[in-house]
């Protein structure tokens, strides 16, 4: 005998248009309707398949008018490295005046300048460095963010960054997933030692990140400036006795089949791509890991090797797209212009691209059976939009069409 | 003996960095101050040069504190189409899709469904297609905005846009400057007519606009697809005979020696510029005509013919940047996008590109002595920016750090 009624539904949304992200061309339901309950999704479809006026204002607590907007799924970032302190904007000008990378690491430039300024940042620092970039990147509809570390590359700068990433959602409305990026490239103490800089990633700086809960996922940068696929493979392994899933940075500049060594530790993703062999793509289709495609990496470092989009829909790879923020190569806080990117520079559909940052960009962050897609029973995370259909959000650049965003049920824009 | 007492300056900003983009460097001054009278800027230089305080506040109406922002010029896009209706992602969906220029055009799209689509639009359809698009570019801190002409390709319909255009400063601070593109494309009632079309611009379309006060400067599309030079120079003429001047899409896809032709005219700009010969570039330096450079469309259609920048650079040609914004081959409504484009894939420096939004820009504009540059005399024009450096404007993609701007001297985003 409760005192307040419970409702079926905590929320109704009337009058919307809905990319379920769901089956073919966007799951697709015009006309349609969205309910919430307890921060999941209780109910969608048709409009003209609801209960009548009377009915359903005995089933919802509130019932609103989405006035003609498109909902979709929150969209998902799940490649960032958006956590840093420092600028390299000045790297950027001294390039154009003619600059080369030598001369620019010899004045301190380089990925060393991110790394010192982050070890110098303390966690409000660093979190208030960070905020304003997150907050841009969510205003676009973002509700599900990856976060990697890789900029501290000592036990306890690292875990400032990871700390950092778990502190987000203090500030803001948005699940964070982090990953252990410690791979990331060779601090100056241990320059000339790789070897011993993995082992000292694998048996100190992981399971300490690990034990005190900063790590989602364990991801490198395999690559000839980076670390080898048998460098790479120490800390998969490293990964997989603690019970961590992994992901790679994989074939962006050469061929080091990454993405078959990802696929033989059943990974979650392989990312950047452009040099994928058709046996990286067998290898990743047979143990289902998702292609994150960064186009933004790609557009700024002026690549002209085009990841093989072709072949990895053949294969029935899932591809995600993702911002990959960072000082260096990409510093974006923008997912509609990373889906813009993946259409314009990689010829990806529109449908492709929003598939990329939902479901598949879930996929990518073994998030698939919570988020990504408008489902009973997934978490409330969606997007209105004031847009004609779904390919506006990819087609134009520098529009945010975004109206609101509802996060774990709560109404986060107006 | 007035009752109220006469201040020499209206207002003064202590504690900036200007960029006043005359002279080296971006005009920097760090640690400045800027006043204006009269919506005019009054004084500008290092604060160290400033009288003392009692004296401060009896020259001054009103003393702000710029806290440590940079301040450019109010930002000028010199060449935009963003007065259209329609929506042309259908389009860029279905070319993703697999289907040709010619399916697409078949099933009534190209640049016909956005003519079909503005005549069909009222005044206030037009005006309320174009804010949304417009807002977003003025909250990049945008000032000054050239619009085009040339989805009506009638006498009514071209004036329609171009009184949408004149109508914007009444929603937004802004200064409008309108340019008629008569000769954008053939419209249908002309086919295979195109010498009779040209007639019909210079003996009625342009006479009429101008006459009605529409007509800021005249445009035309010269290109194996659009007019001939011998077509273009037809209107040339008869802008002339207006004392109207001219400016042109030149060589965008082949050269047609259009830049030479507005040289010739001693025209304003010549537009697009991939395709442009030496010769193009010496008689455009002779007569010193402005380079507009478009990135947003050299990436939209993925060009991969760049603009001869060195040889622009080498010959002292005054290079503009702009979004082109339209629906067919840049979407696009960020300037500052355009900006990091013009770095990113024609190598332009942060300068080149910042000065190509400013007062390169305002020459492209025939503005040059009203605004462009933050100096004595102009108009109190200028955007606040949190930022570190000039650079972060070109280097950042997607991050607005625009806090505040001053239109004529109003005080228009805190
Ligand atoms: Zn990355
Ligand atoms: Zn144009």
């Amino acid at each position: 005998m409760p005192l307040i009624p419970t409702h079926e539904w905590d929320c109704l949304w009337l009058n919307v248009h809905l990319a379920t992200m769901k089956g073919e061309s966007y799951g697709e339901i015009r006309d349609a309707a969205i309910a919430i309950k307890d921060k999941k999704i209780a109910w969608l479809g048709a409009q003209s398949d609801l209960p009548d006026t009377v009915e359903l204002k005995r089933k919802c607590a509130q019932i609103l008018n989405g006035k003609g907007l498109w909902v979709t799924p929150g969209l998902i970032d799940c490649h960032t490295h958006i956590v840093y302190a420092g600028n390299r904007s000045h790297e950027f000008e001294a390039r154009l005046n003619g600059a080369s990378y030598e001369d620019i690491a010899q004045a301190g430039g380089g990925i060393l300048s991110t790394v010192n300024a982050t070890r110098d940042a303390t966690f409000d620092e660093l979190l208030n460095a960070s905020l304003p970039r997150i907050k841009r990147l969510l205003a676009e509809g973002v509700t599900t963010l990856e976060i990697k570390s890789g900029y501290g590359l000592t036990i306890e700068s690292e875990a400032n960054i990871l700390r950092v990433a778990r502190h987000i959602d203090a500030h803001y409305p948005v699940n964070v997933r982090t990953t252990f990026l410690g791979a990331h490239a060779i601090p100056p103490e241990y320059k000339g030692r790789a070897d011993d800089y993995i082992t000292f990633i694998c048996e100190d700086m992981l399971p300490a990140l690990h034990a005190e809960g900063l790590v989602d996922a364990v991801d490198a940068f395999c690559e000839r400036i980076g670390f080898s696929a048998a460098q790479t493979e120490r800390v998969f392994k490293a990964a997989t006795q603690l019970g961590l899933p992994v992901k790679l940075h994989a074939e962006q500049l050469s061929n080091q089949e990454g993405a078959a060594l990802v696929a033989r530790y059943k990974g979650l993703s392989a990312d950047h791509l452009e040099y994928l062999s058709d046996d990286g793509i067998r290898a990743m289709a047979e143990q289902d890991v998702t292609a994150v495609l960064l186009p933004g990496a790609y557009y700024f470092l002026r690549e002209t090797q085009l990841p093989p989009i072709q072949a990895l829909r053949d294969a029935g790879v899932s591809i995600a797209v993702a911002t990959d923020c960072n000082p260096g190569t990409s510093p974006m806080t923008s997912i509609l212009l990373a889906m813009n990117m993946a259409c314009t520079l990689f010829k990806l559909t529109p449908q492709e691209a929003l598939a990329g940052v939902t479901i598949n960009a879930a996929k990518a962050l073994g998030m698939q059976d919570q988020v990504g897609s408008l489902e009973v029973g997934k978490a409330a995370d969606f997007t209105f939009w004031d847009i004609d259909r779904p390919a506006d959000l990819a087609y134009a650049m520098g529009q945010n069409a975004c109206v609101q965003v509802i996060k774990t049920g709560l109404q986060i824009v107006e």
